[in-house]
């Protein structure tokens, strides 16, 4: 199925017009001097663009595929319906994209969590229950309980002392940026079960491996899973109930971008993967695959390793140059198995696995709010998505089941349908959910992040200081990047 | 001064056509439909021109520059003569550069050495011999020295696990790739004057600090630091005598490159980034500025980022993507002062220098071998080079010409000329001397750094099992795609 396909569906339920690189002629004709252009048509760059409208002023949304939503997409499915292939979830804190989902007429519920979880550890399957003294934290050897308690509880305070807006001012950001996450955790984490239970939190949260990321910015990640008026904490990350996982959007979190993209209607160029910048007397030239856009400002709202694949005349700072040389994007896919009915409702279980092997080693339940259907969501993460880059749908989708009869019983064996959303393998992502730091990238070159350069201004939810990585992130960084623009123009 | 005015006069003193932008028409006409086509004319995609052409096969080499050799590069002097902006050394093992300069008749002479290395520390400014029983140690206290000897014997005996050609697959790979280099000089460098060393010695070596580098890369680079039957060692890296640092070449190091593009003519086509590589039947299609070239097989001989940067139908596979967005350029410049004499030589000094302190800290006497003229070159690294990537040429060279003086004496304050080579911020290199691999990098995308992609091959010395990060490594990759291009076309 290929995305316009998948898409095509998904807008036409949103009510949207269905948005196809053929439509780009309309716009090119509409939008050739705008004041301000916009690279990229994900939360980041559609909120951006909404405000800056809302202000009178002209865009353009240069979005490289055909389809708007950047990371996150709604996968068709077979029986009908549509699924998440990429951000679906909002919590506690999250407050812009709930505000935006608001405006829009998008509705929530509650992320399925009744029953018991699941932890599958050396080869034993065991459910508990999500309401214990320490929420829902796998119930591993006492020992190791208190260990990830104790580390836990250090993250916490440790990253109390992360000003989000600038990590690298931490009076600690050298000590925490010379070392990895993994070395860390080594001291800390010193009972094999509380590193388990880290390992599969690092994954969950950053679709990498702790070895991948600086201490540093896992500090940072944790300070911002918050708001300005509550701190982050690693259980915000973490949980469903009062976490990250909480809510769900009904009808699927596309449709927050398929409706923006639509009140902007020929604003928003598909199909138009912006090739360069360049500077032009007062104004800019933005060249892309069939249109070329001159614009007072632009705004770069991609992953920083796409923005760093622009050609930008005159050349950016090296700041900017080698920070985007220094955030890759992690290694994610997203595996849904739909069925009849959400079976393992009945056996008691939420839908929620924590693993310690297999392809997927966290799941949740993916089912719509009226349970017409089943669905089981998921995660192939770091080094396991690595692992799968290069095989088949078909290799893919047979070691997901296999994990999943493991974890449901033979029945999850035998989906109705199958959808796989494979981000390494996305040509305008290269990888996801959200770019990583290692050692040393933040304390160097982090001020780079936000900095205008010229008049090219930068979003997407990297530049976000809280909710870094997730669809909030992404309309908190098109919100500031609008006014940041509104300022200048 | 421009790099076409500076190498202009480089490529006239070698008796190479000189190399302009507008030489691609003929050789457009000439190059658009051959066996090989190859991006970037550095040392590698230069050496795989040769042996390509030698085999009897026709190549085209795209070089985005008006000039040739990447890297290396001849900066012209106000007074006269030619001074490298990029790698000038050669040392013992380094048999490929070596052979190929003596095919080209550029000679080698060696770095001048003669008298005391200067430690500057805490303040203090010792002469050191270099001929004392740990080689040119910096006399730092006993206990400093002990703990860096022991250190050091550590990292080579370490560095033998390692197969130069997959270094992932050491017994101990996972444990080495899991931390900085920093975390183990921390456990391992407890002194402060042995870390010290290291840090230095780390600087001079990756133009990176030990936060940014993981172990595993390294023990890697050590081992590279040879050739078949000589094991790859610390000191062959930092040494002057006896190491990578022993030799210069006659004329300048452009020579080289120089010689290698005259003998290709128009082959070599210069002002040309390649922004496309596409499949097309059997064969692939390269655009490029102002040149489209259709070729049998590709060989991409640029760095990592860079290389990234070209956009690729079909879509590399997630394992090549991510690897390029995982190997970003370190960051390095080279400043020359140039003086009437080598005046240092008379108060018996060797023109080099290892400092605690200043924006270069490590310095090398680059004056010609008939020391007509002094030259004293100096690296600026990392986070210093990070620091002044913004700061105006100006600011730069009262900069350094502070440290020159502070080091040799009130004279290096009026040098009669200064050239500066920046390599953060020239667009076809973005940092340099090499890229960096960051824990977690090479353990999990090691093996897609020379694997072909179809009928894409890679090369440059990122790509080199010895001497990677040298003009020996990059000579190396150029002989090896050649033959593994032959072995297929």
């Amino acid at each position: 199925m290929s995305r316009r396909s998948l898409l095509g569906g998904a807008a036409a339920a949103a009510g949207a017009a269905t948005l196809t690189a053929t439509s780009a002629g309309t716009a090119a004709a509409a939008g050739r001097d705008v004041d301000v252009a916009i690279v990229g048509g994900g939360l980041a760059g559609l909120t951006a663009a909404r405000d800056l409208v809302a202000a009178g002023r002209s865009v353009v949304v240069l979005e490289a595929r055909d389809r708007v939503g950047g990371r996150v997409v709604g996968l068709n499915l077979a029986g009908g319906g549509v699924t998440e292939g990429g951000g679906e979830f909002i919590g506690p804190t999250q407050d812009r994209i709930k505000a935006l989902a608001d405006s829009l007429g998008v509705e929530t519920f509650a992320t399925y969590n009744t029953g018991d979880n699941l932890l599958y550890k050396d080869g034993k399957r065991t459910p508990y229950a999500t309401d214990g003294v320490l929420g829902a934290v796998p119930p591993v050897d006492a020992a190791g309980l208190a260990n990830a308690a104790i580390a836990q509880a250090t993250l916490d305070d440790l990253a109390k002392q992360i000003p989000v807006d600038a990590p690298w001012t931490a009076a600690k950001a050298d000590e925490w940026d010379r070392q990895t996450f993994e070395t860390w955790l080594r001291a800390n984490a010193v009972i094999p079960s509380a590193k388990f239970l880290f390992d599969v939190a690092c994954t969950s949260i950053f679709s990498a491996e702790p070895r991948e990321l600086s201490f540093l910015f896992v500090l940072f990640y944790i300070a911002a899973a918050g708001n300005a008026s509550n701190p982050g904490t690693l259980e915000r990350l973490t949980e469903t109930a009062n976490g990250a996982q909480e809510l769900r959007f009904v009808g699927g979190s596309q449709l927050v971008p398929l409706r923006l993209a639509a009140a902007l209607g020929d604003r928003v160029v598909p199909g138009a993967p912006v090739r360069t910048i360049a500077r032009s007397g007062d104004k800019y030239v933005i060249t892309a695959d069939g249109i070329t856009v001159t614009a007072k400002k632009v705004v770069v709202a991609v992953p920083p390793p796409l923005a760093a694949r622009i050609t930008y005349d005159p050349l950016l700072p090296a700041a900017r140059d080698q920070l985007t040389q220094r955030l890759p994007m992690a290694s994610v896919g997203k595996a849904i198995a739909i069925y009849d009915t959400p079976f393992w409702r009945a056996d008691g279980l939420n839908g929620q696995v924590v693993s310690d092997t297999g392809v997927v080693s966290s799941t949740f339940d993916n089912s719509p709010p009226d349970a017409s259907y089943g669905a089981l969501m998921g995660f192939i993460e770091a080094d396991e998505a690595r692992k799968l880059d290069g095989a088949s749908e078909a290799e893919v989708r047979a070691a997901v089941l296999k994990d999943y009869a493991r974890y449901f019983g033979a029945k999850a064996a035998s989906p109705t349908s199958f959808v796989l959303q494979r981000w390494n393998n996305e040509a305008y992502t290269r990888g996801g959910p959200v770019s990583i730091a290692a050692p040393g990238v933040l304390t160097q070159y982090g001020p780079a992040l936000r900095e205008p350069v010229g008049g090219i201004h930068w979003a997407g939810t990297e530049t976000s200081t809280y909710w870094m990585g997730f669809m909030d992130g992404a309309v908190r960084s098109g919100e500031r990047v609008a006014k940041e623009v509104l300022a200048v123009l």
